[in-house]
C-alpha cells in the first residue's frame, strides 16, 4: 500500500463528505446516530469477538496489562457505547444557530452562524469506545471525521466502522463521513496531521509522549489535551469543613483521572490548624504526602518534596504539599506549576476567591469546588471529545461546540459600503 | 549580541508582563492608551524625522516603490496612528466578562470568563502605523505584545515604542508589556513562532511569502490572514440594479484591499441579460474581464480566463467571470476557489439567499451586499487586528475578542462530586 496516496485519498473523501455534513439537517443526524445506537446492540456479539481477537494478539505481542485492560470490550462496555451514540442523538444540534445578527448603521445586518470546522482527524490510543464517541460527537456537530486508533484495536474499530456506515446509510449520509483509517501503518498519523489541505483540527487523545510527537510534527492546528496537574489552595479564611471535604473529594474519588488533584497549597497562618487533619485525613486513605519543609514539620509522615513533584501529574496516591505565604504566592506558584487544568481555591473571603478566580491562567477555575467537577457532563456540555489544556479556540471540556466555529453572516438589499 | 539568548529575554519578560496585564483594570489600561496618544501628538516631529531616516536608508537600499509608500509617514499619518489610540481606549473592556453562569443539578454554577490570551507576537512589514495599532489593541485587551516590524521602519518603531512605554509608566503598567524586537536579525523571527513557552499566540500580518514560510516553521498557534479572492454570485433571481451596484461596489471601490471582489458568477439562465450591463459597467471603469468561453461570447472585450485566474488575488482592476448552471455549481465552485475569506450572493429568492449563507466556507458570507462591508468598523468590532481566513479561534475581522480567551468558571460553596 502506498500510504500518502491512501491518505490523501482518506483526506479528499473527508473533504467532500464534510460539504454533505454540513448541510445535513438535524433529523437526518439523529437518525444516523440512533441507527448506529441499534446496530451496535445488535451486533454485540461481533464487536465482542473482533475486540477477543485484538486482545488475544495484542496479549500474545506482550502488551501491558494496563493497555490491555483498556484495550478490552465487555458486554457492558459495548452497551455504555450505544449508549453513548444515543446521548449525543439527544443533545441540541449546534449547527446553524446564528448569534446576536444586529443592524449597523450602514444598514446592513451582521452576526454570526455556527457551523462545523469541517474535517477533524482524531488520534487515540486502543481504547474501542473511543471510535464510537468520537464518530457521534463528529457526526452530530456536522463535520467529517477520520479516526486513527491505536493499532491493537484494529479488528474492533473495523467492525464498530461498518456499524457506523450502515447508520449513516439508513439516513442518507455519506459513508466518507467516518473514516477509520484502515492500516497500522504509523507513517498514516504523519500524513493526517500534515495535510492542511483536507484536514481542518486534530484532536489528540493519548498519552503526553503521543502529544509531544505530534505537537513537533503536526502543521494542521490541534485542540490539545497535555496533562492535568490541578491544585486545590487552602487560602487563609477557608472553612476547615469545606476544606477537607473538597481536598479529600479532589485527591482521592479518583486517583487516574486529569481533574484530580495533585498538589495543594496551605496557608502559613492556618498551616498549623488545617494541615494535620487534612494530611490525616489523606494518610487514612494511603495517600503519599511530599511536602516543603514547613509541610514535613507539620505532618509527622510527610518525605520532602522534590522540585519535579510539584510540577508532577501523579496519577495515583501522591499529593505534593506547599505552604505558602497568602494569595500572591498561591496564584504565582500555581502559574508556575500548574499545567492549566483545573485549579481551585478554598476561601470564605469574597475579594481574594475573586482574585483567584481572575488571576488563575487555567482552563478552568473554581470557588469552594473539588476539581473533580471539570469534566463535559458536570458543565452541562453532554459527551466530551477531551479536555483542552490550550487557550486557543477551546479550552477545558471540548463538546460539540468545540468542533465548530462561528462564520460572519452578513444580510442586506442591495447595500454597499460607502 | 546573542539573539536566542535575546529572544528567550524578551519571551520571559513579556510573559511575566502579562501576568500584570491580566489583573491591570479598565481605567489603568485606558490612562495608558490615552498617554500614549498624546505623546504620539507631543513627539510627532520626533516620529518624523526618525521616519525619514528609515526612508532615507530603504531608499539607499533600493526599496521598491510600493514599499517605500507604506513605510513613509507622513503628518498626516501621525495624527491618524494617535486617533487610532485613543478609539481602542473608547472601545469596551471585554476582559473579566462573564457568560453563561448556570446553576447545574450538582449544585455548583457554572459559567465562562472572557481572559486575555497572555502573550501576543506579531510579525509584520515595514508600516509605522501597525506598530501604535497592534499595542493598543493588546494593550486593550490585557495581553503583553512582543512586535516584530519590517527592518526598514526599525528606527521609527524604535521611537513609537519609547512613547508607549511612556504611556505605560504613566498609568503603572510594566514596560515589558509592548516590547519591540530591537534588531534587524531574521532569525528573531524564528525564535519567536517556536517559544511555546513565552508565547501564545502569534499574528502575522503580512503578504503570502510571509504566512507560508510562518505556517511552515510555526510551533505556536497562529491567527493567520491568508489572500481574498473573494466572489460575487449572481444568482437567477438577482434584482438586476442590486446586481449592478454590488458588483461596482466590490470590485471598483478599491483595488487593493483584502475584501474587493476578484471574482463574479453569474447563472447562465440570466447572464445574456446581465453580464452585458455589468461588463459595460466594469470596463468603463477600467477593469479588465477574464471569463470563460459563455463570458467570451456575450462580452466582446472579454478575454479568456486561465485555471489559474480563478484562484488568483489579483488586486488590481482585474476580474474573472464564469457562467455557472445554478446555486450548486456556485457553491462548489466558490467552496473550491475560495480563499474563504468573504463571499456574497445576489438574489431575491429566500430558500437560495439562505442556502448560500449555510453552505458557503467562508469567514463572511454575505446576502444582497457588497464584499468591501467585511471589516472590523463596519462589523462593529471597532479596529481590527486582522481578517482570518482561519477556522479555528477567530474567523474573520479579529477585534479585542479575537485576542482573549474564555476560561471555565465554577463556584461552589464546598460542592464535591458524587
Amino acid at each position: 500500500m502506498d500510504i500518502e496516496l491512501y491518505m490523501q485519498t482518506v483526506g479528499q473523501r473527508a473533504r467532500a463528505a464534510s460539504r454533505a455534513m454540513a448541510r445535513a439537517d438535524t433529523g437526518a443526524k439523529n437518525t444516523a446516530l440512533r441507527a448506529i445506537a441499534a446496530a451496535i446492540r445488535r451486533e454485540a456479539d461481533t464487536l465482542l469477538a473482533a475486540n477477543a481477537e485484538d486482545v488475544a494478539a495484542a496479549r500474545a505481542a506482550g502488551l501491558e496489562p494496563a493497555m490491555l485492560d483498556r484495550l478490552t470490550l465487555t458486554a457492558k462496555g459495548v452497551a455504555a457505547m450505544a449508549e453513548g451514540v444515543e446521548q449525543v442523538a439527544a443533545l441540541a444540534d449546534p449547527i446553524g444557530e446564528v448569534n446576536d445578527l444586529k443592524f449597523r448603521p450602514s444598514g446592513i445586518q451582521v452576526g454570526r452562524m455556527r457551523v462545523p470546522l469541517g474535517v477533524i482527524g482524531i488520534i487515540y490510543e486502543a481504547r474501542p469506545n473511543v471510535t464510537a464517541d468520537a464518530a457521534a460527537l463528529c457526526l452530530k456537530s456536522g463535520n467529517a471525521a477520520i479516526l486513527r486508533g491505536g493499532s491493537e484495536a484494529i479488528r474492533c474499530n473495523r467492525a464498530i466502522a461498518a456499524l457506523v456506515h450502515e447508520g449513516l446509510a439508513a439516513a442518507g449520509l455519506p459513508a466518507d463521513a467516518v473514516q477509520v483509517i484502515d492500516t497500522t501503518n504509523r507513517a498514516a498519523v504523519g500524513h493526517l496531521i500534515t495535510m492542511r489541505e483536507y484536514v481542518d483540527v486534530i484532536v489528540p487523545r493519548g498519552g503526553k509522549g503521543l502529544i509531544s510527537r505530534l505537537l513537533a510534527e503536526a502543521r494542521v492546528p490541534m485542540i490539545q489535551h497535555l496533562d492535568g496537574n490541578c491544585h486545590v489552595y487552602l487560602e487563609e479564611e477557608a472553612d476547615p469543613n469545606k476544606a477537607l471535604k473538597i481536598v479529600e473529594n479532589a485527591k482521592t474519588q479518583r486517583y487516574g483521572t486529569c481533574n484530580t488533584t495533585e498538589s495543594l497549597l496551605v496557608d502559613r497562618a492556618v498551616a498549623a490548624m488545617l494541615l494535620p487533619s487534612v494530611a490525616h485525613m489523606l494518610t487514612h486513605k494511603g495517600v503519599e504526602i511530599r511536602g516543603c519543609a514547613e509541610t514535613c514539620a507539620l505532618v509527622a509522615n510527610a518525605v520532602p518534596a522534590s522540585e519535579d513533584d510539584y510540577y508532577a501529574e501523579f496519577l495515583a496516591p501522591v499529593i505534593s504539599v506547599k505552604v505558602v505565604a497568602g494569595i500572591d504566592e498561591a496564584i504565582a506558584h500555581i502559574n508556575q506549576y500548574s499545567s492549566h487544568h483545573t485549579d481551585a481555591i478554598v476561601t470564605d473571603n469574597h475579594p481574594k476567591a475573586m482574585r483567584f478566580l481572575r488571576e488563575v491562567d487555567s482552563a478552568s477555575v473554581m470557588i469552594n469546588a473539588s476539581t473533580r467537577f471539570a469534566d463535559g457532563f458536570e458543565y452541562g456540555l453532554g459527551a466530551e471529545i477531551g479536555i483542552s489544556t490550550d487557550k486557543i479556540h477551546a479550552r477545558g471540556p471540548v463538546g460539540l461546540n468545540g468542533l465548530t466555529s462561528e462564520k460572519w453572516i452578513v444580510l442586506g438589499d442591495g447595500h454597499v459600503r460607502g
